[in-house]
């Protein structure tokens, strides 16, 4: 029997404190992906790095455990709580941000969020998203360009939000009318695009679950500031999802999942117009929202 | 409105690559417990750093999420994943022995498992914990003494293995006898315990949940060497939860989660004397083991 150090090699066999990320991850060492070696490799190296700089109990330990069990637990076919947990620590943002960094003058991107589970009903140019008649109706528009400024004919635009509850239609079944506040539009040759919906508002993220709870252990709130999500697609062109966010709005430097960026951020404009305001379809005066966005070339 | 960097303030408000992990550090500053404030910061802290260094792609991230969700849904009265998970990626080992660092002569710690889930039988000296009948019957016996090799009269000794088909009897129920293979124990005297039981056998960690596909995604063996678990407890004295491990068990250089220290390592010896087999009421030849524990003072 050798239970000693390997003679002669870099890693021990056998586990110590000191040793510990080397040891656990050189059993991975024999990984046939190398991309999956080098993940779980590096996963070990700072889950160990952490659980030695805060000394983790054994209490916290299994905190942690049931914690992320029930977090298991409460996912179902509508709700995903480990997303949520991703987006309250950042993580979401972060790697949305590392995957799309935006070039030159392109628009950013942000999160998804779990809101996106059901296709958006095509709609026409001008017509409303908003089926539940609540909330301060606004003309949302803007342009869809390309690098150097040409327009992106028959871009899709695909839009959602949450109602002036602050619930998504998914969120309120047999509540709001389905597919209430999300429509896919299609630019015209010009790239432009416009819609009524309404003024978007802050809401707060779900807050009844152990993500929740983590927030109101750490005193975090849990909103959102008030914003429009868009999914912007063409062919030949990178696809982009972001939001837009209210400038005014309540929690914009705390967004509860990080997802503000300056450069999306845009006024809602009260328009006095009265010919503007018949071509809109709305009572004059109205609000408006401008957003426009530059895509990349594929 | 500002969404700048606060004046002058080192953290800026908005996420940004760069600053990810101070973004959202700075979130959890108000938390009120500082020690979870702690926990918390240095959390987002390693898992940014991650996800940086390996540039998680959204795909392997949404897998993630996947696994993560998997892991909580097949969690039960009976089986904890997220503990089996820790304990192959070394984090149950590394807490245990952050919280055990072993002081001089005293016995190593090892991790619990997750298969100590009811209470052991009270059992008088001498008796069997195999109720089964099955495998090679072995004499356990040894001291348990203080520092100073001061006899511990009286500690408590649980013990715990699986059969000789490598389950536990929790993992069998209706096939496995109650409590087959557990027993409480109370030292004499002079310190000493001694039971009959089976020579351990290696046996695999379940390998029918999402550990079991990551182990073999990663082509890790699943195996851990023959061992028997013990929890030695008396008043005035630390308690100190380990197992013996057989000295020529496969595995014992690649145990599946960690657990092996070099000092918990004993021979299991075929003894040939007529008198001690009747005494021990076993058939002579038989096997025997022996494991002293020494206690530090509480």
């Amino acid at each position: 029997m050798d239970v000693s150090e390997t003679a002669g090699a870099g890693t021990p066999d056998l586990f110590s404190e000191e040793h510990s990320a080397e040891v656990v991850g050189a059993s991975f060492a024999g990984t046939p992906d190398a991309r999956l070696r080098q993940l779980m490799t590096a996963l070990v190296k700072h889950l160990h790095a952490y659980v030695k700089e805060v000394e983790l109990t054994e209490e916290e330990w299994a905190s942690a455990i049931d914690f992320l069990t029930h977090t298991g637990k409460v996912c179902d076919g509508v709700r995903q709580e480990f997303i949520l947990l991703s987006d309250v620590l950042g993580v979401s943002m972060l790697v949305e941000t590392i995957n799309h960094r935006a070039g030159g003058s392109s628009t950013e991107s942000t999160v998804l969020g779990p809101f996106h589970v059901v296709e958006s009903p095509p709609r026409a140019l001008g017509d409303t998203i908003s089926l539940d008649g609540k909330g301060t109706p606004c003309l949302v528009s803007g342009r869809v360009t390309g690098p150097d400024g040409e327009p992106v004919t028959g871009a899709h635009v695909d839009v959602w939000q949450a109602n002036d509850d602050g619930f998504y239609d998914v969120q309120q079944p047999g509540i709001q009318p389905e597919r209430n506040l999300r429509g896919l539009f299609t630019a015209d040759e010009q790239g432009r695009f416009w819609f009524r919906s309404i003024v978007p508002r802050y809401y707060p993220i779900p807050t009844d679950g152990p993500v929740g709870e983590l927030l109101a252990a750490t005193a975090r709130h849990a909103y959102r500031p008030a914003h429009l999500h868009f999914i912007v697609t063409a062919p030949g062109y990178c696809p982009v999802t972001t939001h837009v966010f209210v400038a005014d709005s309540p929690y914009l430097n705390s967004d509860a999942v990080f997802g503000v960026k300056e450069s999306l951020v845009r006024d809602v404009s009260l328009v006095d117009d009265h010919r503007r305001a018949v071509e809109a379809g709305l009572p004059n005066p109205f609000h408006t929202l401008t957003f426009d966005l530059t895509l990349r070339r594929a």
